[in-house]
């Protein structure tokens, strides 16, 4: 397939171009900012285009019709889930942009949800848990999601909106709690502050939310929400002390040290069966009804 | 108190200007154009300022830290429920002109919403129902309720968000059921064509949403979402039927001749218990503490 990855020089649009390549697809990436694009694991072999795709006119420029599906993954602004700019900025550009795109001719549209969709709700989450967002980032991207929905009914498109809980793993955010423990454990440090730790949360590492997003994209009919999730809760005192095993490493974790975030709940995972549907689904299929490759 | 409305000559607006003034307010009305003002009710006297609220640097033009609130009714683009304007052109400007409000120095800000950010939610809805819009206007109110409610977390002010219900009285859009019926009945028509009839809604003239309004405001410590509604919920059979009646027309209603709308549920209607509760609260003070003056 011809497909346009955004955000490809981000932490999961790298290995989303990547995953994408060694899958046989054609990647034309776009990114802001070419000296970090210059950088990504993927240059070299995907196309590169430097844009600013909130830049009015630039779905026009992208010349959209051309391909085959649009990966979205560019959102400007984390982590600082709470800022306004999501709301007063970034959604009404997103809205333009995916317009602009769906406008265009674009058939399939694969777009980045977040778990900060279901804002406060505790346990496990499925598809189908109204989403009632807290932060202003959970709240763009649910609005965003809507204006989708209703743009679909008068120009239909293929809508996957893959909501992605928490991820790990190479080009993650250096202020994000791995990469943060990585450098205190490379630092000799003899303690590392967290929160409390008895949280649960829901990760996954981000080459196999990258394989996900892959094998969505590549469904011949999926159209709706699916969790990007591992589907199984782990503390994050469990999180960090595996990791430190893992890498064979020493600390001593001072628990407590930071309250715990108030934007989301004790608690909560996704449930994962809808992917595993999908999956199923689309092994039936041996080959994609547009580009006459196999699948899967 | 000093109050600024906008939207002044719209449905609601002309009806709220007009039931401030009676309660001595000293008001100050805003709409964008000086002709339709000119026919308002209010006309003469409240002060009249011509401006296009959502233009960039409106609200800085307004003064508005001169005013003890705000009434915020305006909202183009109605009743287009569907349109994606909502979403992403008022959406934002929205956000940008009561943004910059408050950050001018506002207090007191009392906004209209509307009972379709409850979506499809069936049976009697009070506030604390989960917000689920499924209609653009709903998505663009409902999100900038969650825009305003994160505001304030970082420039305090009081939120007074009203969700309307069902309205009908003088100024209301031709376009809307009651003033068609009016029209057929005045015209002499045999038939009025409508849909079946049976759902259920809820409904109040439109003067007292405007007193409710105006009590709401005068509340010196009330800030969240009320329901602006009659808490009884009526089919839209009877209240044409009782409409007939009440102006001693007749006519043949051919219930059925149009679908049941698809972005609303069959019956769904407000509970008022919370305005209540605000309304008896308030009758404990005398005076409002900004103004001095009898609140109710």
């Amino acid at each position: 397939m011809r497909i346009l990855v955004t955000g490809a020089s981000g932490f999961v649009g790298c290995h989303v171009v990547t995953a994408l390549l060694e899958k046989g697809h054609r990647v034309t990436a776009v990114a802001r900012d070419p000296q970090r694009a210059s950088q990504a694991p993927w240059h070299g072999r995907a196309t590169f285009l430097a844009a600013d795709i909130h830049a009015p006119g630039c779905a026009e420029r992208l010349d959209a019709s051309h391909f085959d599906a649009v990966v979205h993954l560019a959102w400007p602004g984390l982590p600082n889930y709470a800022a306004l700019t999501h709301l007063d900025r970034t959604l009404p550009a997103e809205c333009r942009f995916l317009g602009e795109l769906v406008r265009a001719g674009v058939r399939q549209l694969l777009v980045s949800g977040t778990c900060f969709e279901y804002g406060l709700a505790s346990g496990c989450l499925n598809e189908s848990t109204p989403s009632q967002p807290v932060t202003a980032y959970g709240m763009a991207k649910n609005t965003l999601r809507g204006y989708l929905e209703i743009l679909q009914k008068s120009h239909p498109f293929r809508l996957q909106w893959a909501r992605l809980f928490y991820m790990h793993g190479r080009g993650q955010n250096p202020g994000s709690l791995l990469p943060q423990l990585d450098a205190a454990l490379a630092g000799g440090q003899p303690v590392f502050n967290l929160s409390g730790g008895e949280q649960l949360r829901d990760y996954l590492p981000v080459e196999e939310v990258a394989t996900r997003l892959v094998a969505l994209l590549e469904h011949p009919g999926f159209d709706g929400i699916v969790n990007i999730c591992s589907g199984k809760p782990i503390s994050v005192r469990r999180l960090v002390e595996e990791h430190v095993a893992a890498v064979g490493g020493s600390i001593r974790f001072n628990f407590g040290h930071y309250p715990y975030p108030d934007y989301e709940p004790m608690a909560f995972w996704g449930d994962g069966t809808r992917f595993y549907h999908i999956l199923n689904d689309s092994l039936r299929y041996s080959e994609h009804p547009l580009t006459g490759k196999p699948c899967l």
